[in-house]
């Protein structure tokens, strides 16, 4: 049996066995079984409590060994101490993919780190594969498949994460917009590699984020990642990059976190796009996702405000991208809707086009952003506006989208600002473009879309 | 008549001239008449249009000379032909300020560099102050007051800024939040300085912030902020430091971006902090709003979360504070809530202790809270936890606050996140702390208020 088919138990289940599913239910209970069955998953569930007969209208099991199947997942979501028994009793009912939710295992004490050994040493024996310790398991959002103790929000969204902790879990898309999430925490056994494979060959996912804190097995992970990227975009964070951060991984997955310069270096060579923090994590999966790569460096930025142009062209060099130089038919169609004292150029102002010259708003962006978009020095734009009405006739987002389908090779990130924070919503519903809080996040996004695109040239 | 006493005319009048009143009313008639009355300005209003009697219920001049007084302030709203005369009449009529909201002066083409200087001439031998070319003048909700014709929402906010565009006015406090504005835009004349000057002096204001494009009187600048920030904190946005920037700052407001090295040596000797986009703007006018400085570098982390210690960690180092080292009096009753073969340290994970140990989450985070901040080493905390249900026993707000207030030296700032905003909401209502959407953001404004508090100590 493959990787992949090693997998699919842990993320595309059809039976579930839940080992310590608490009598209690409710909001704040944190029940597995309950949440699961929120969530609507279809697969079979079994719950194993030896001190209940029936929950939730399902009966309950004293141990994993009186289940009437050989289940393709199970949860052990007791404390500490009797893991080490559950895991034998699964082996020994040939169940082969464990989530370990327990902490306390590497991420602990002498004694935790010599259970952990043990466990590993009985699951490979068995030929079984270990998630966790420390995990809260996999969500899916396409199967309706969660094994977090908290409740999440879940939508189908074709990203996946590989992440070293829940964090990622809890109202999954308001942190970052994920589909699906694999939380190796500890990595005792499942691990980036195995994580990717699945990925790379799933159907559901065209995004790859992962949060990493540390990397058992590098030469894999470098195999499979310089593969998997020629394919679909990985995106990492990496921490523990600190001295600080380092001795904190230890105690919360075991891991070695490394040399950040070793890390640095191998996701370059790997064509891994590195962020900063959680918010460009999140920035990124939706760009990704939504937006086309960046064919060059040079960057077009229509502008309502001149200090958002100002401040744009700024960001632009502080990300390594360029301000494109406008070609003169460009220019010469953007000054027809100009007033004529008004300097035009890259950024594109356009206040007084429709203050002055009397235009309509919309048919003045409409029409610049396809001047822009049309024009062959430009790959990739950022619009800047102010929303300053709740009406059809300041609302630029049907304008936005007709551009992105027409100029489907070129990116158009959005920055709007201003009372009416419904028009952006409106606007990021259509999944053509990314709305970004500010200027700054929306070229630093369509800066890794070149940085991506330029790995793709370099090693197609 | 001293610059404080000239600048109230502009923030303070009693009685304003608008000249240029459009006939439309309505969202997107953008008419400073209208806005003014929805506002509830109760000084006098002038609406200035040979071409109509009255509008809105007020009756109109057809020139600031049949004013039957002589107003503060005249908000000059026509496009650039008339404003010559315009301010000529004003200053026959009297008038000692003036707003030009008109664009293409400094700004546009030589012709309107021209005209920029004969406006000046004219104001500088009447004796009145000129506020702008190309701005959307004052607002300031202590007094109902908004010349902006784009509608603000407005609040009593003790936050103050000076800037060169009416991108901090539509939705003010959405962006960055901001009770007073004052827009330079070209500043021909009220510049940086005469701003700070009222600022400094307003006791409305607690915080003041500026978006510079270019400073023209770079001596009186220095010797005006450095004065003002033994006062009140300056934090400041220089817009223009690329090279492409500072082109694009000449068709904007007609300034002189000048050299980013000079800015930023200016900067640190005035104890002007300095910050690198907008979202940054916004989240240090809040802090410096609610938090005390930092004492020292050490910052203490309680987080929910193994992954947001560690990443909380990294960021610690990231911008120049340092992970406090706890007393071992401190680490000692930490155990005591904790299961045993938990290691504790800073960053305090605290997951396990009322998962494990049975403690109730607001019990446990009340209790890390008080005695982390009451650690000698620790001159600030960052707070991490998920909201997962939506519940009074699962919400920390009170809790938080509690500490805070017994704990008046040393700044919280929050990092919460999961499915439930509300929660943070609540929390940020209080106003004793920061609820940031990401620990990094936490982190880094936390160095600021250091950044600060080391300024005041180098130079009491």
């Amino acid at each position: 049996m493959n990787t992949i088919e090693q997998m699919e138990r842990f993320v595309e289940p059809r039976s579930i066995a839940i080992i310590g599913v608490p009598r209690r239910t409710g909001e704040d209970a944190f029940n597995i079984l309950e949440n699961l069955l929120n969530y609507g998953f279809s697969g079979r569930l079994y719950p194993v409590n030896p001190l209940i007969d029936r929950i939730l209208g399902i009966k309950a099991y004293s141990s994993v060994k009186e289940i009437p199947e050989v289940v393709d997942l199970a949860v052990i979501a007791t404390p500490r101490p009797p893991v080490l028994d559950i895991v034998k009793e699964c082996t020994e009912k040939g169940i082969k993919a464990m989530v370990i939710v327990a902490q306390g295992f590497a991420d602990g004490d002498e004694e935790g780190k010599a259970l952990q050994a043990e466990i590993m040493r009985i699951a490979k024996a068995a030929g079984a594969r270990i998630l966790g310790p420390n995990s809260l398991g996999v969500a899916n959002a396409f199967n309706n498949l969660n094994t977090s103790f908290v409740m999440s929000n879940m939508e189908k969204i074709p990203v996946g994460i590989i992440c070293q902790s829940g964090i990622f879990f809890p109202g999954l898309h308001r942190l970052i917009p994920v589909g699906k999430a694999i939380d190796l925490a500890n990595a005792s056994d499942i691990d980036f590699s195995d994580g990717l494979e699945y990925f790379e060959n799933d159907p559901d996912i065209r995004v790859i984020l992962l949060h990493i804190e540390g990397i058992g097995n590098g030469k894999r992970f470098v195999d499979v990642a310089s593969r998997v990227t020629k394919r679909k975009p990985i995106i990492a964070l990496k921490s523990g990059k600190s001295a600080h951060g380092a001795k904190a991984v230890q105690s919360h997955t075991g891991s070695l976190s490394g040399r950040t310069e070793a890390y640095d270096a191998s996701f370059r060579q790997c064509g891994i796009i590195q962020v900063g923090d959680i918010e460009e994590l999140g920035d990124l999966a939706k760009s990704f996702l939504r937006l086309p790569l960046m064919k060059g460096k040079k960057l077009g930025v229509v502008s309502i405000t001149g200090a958002g142009g100002v401040l744009t062209s700024d960001a632009c060099q502080k990300y390594g991208l360029e301000m494109a130089e406008l070609e003169p038919t460009t220019l010469a169609k953007i000054r027809e809707l100009f007033p004529p004292w008004l300097h035009v150029d890259n950024p594109v102002d356009f206040w007084p086009a429709f203050q002055l010259s009397g235009h309509p708003y919309r048919e003045v962006i409409k029409r610049l952003l396809e001047l822009v978009a049309a024009d062959h020095g430009v790959d990739g734009i950022v619009f800047v506006s102010g929303v300053f009405a709740n009406k059809e006739l300041w609302d630029p987002s049907e304008d936005i989208i007709e551009v992105a389908h027409a100029f489907e090779s070129k990116p158009i990130a959005c920055w709007l600002y201003g009372p009416f924070p419904e028009i952006a919503d409106k606007l990021e519903g259509y999944g053509k473009t990314v709305v970004f809080p500010t200027y700054d996040r929306a070229v630093r996004a369509l800066a890794r879309l070149r940085e991506y695109a330029e790995f793709l040239e370099r090693e197609p």
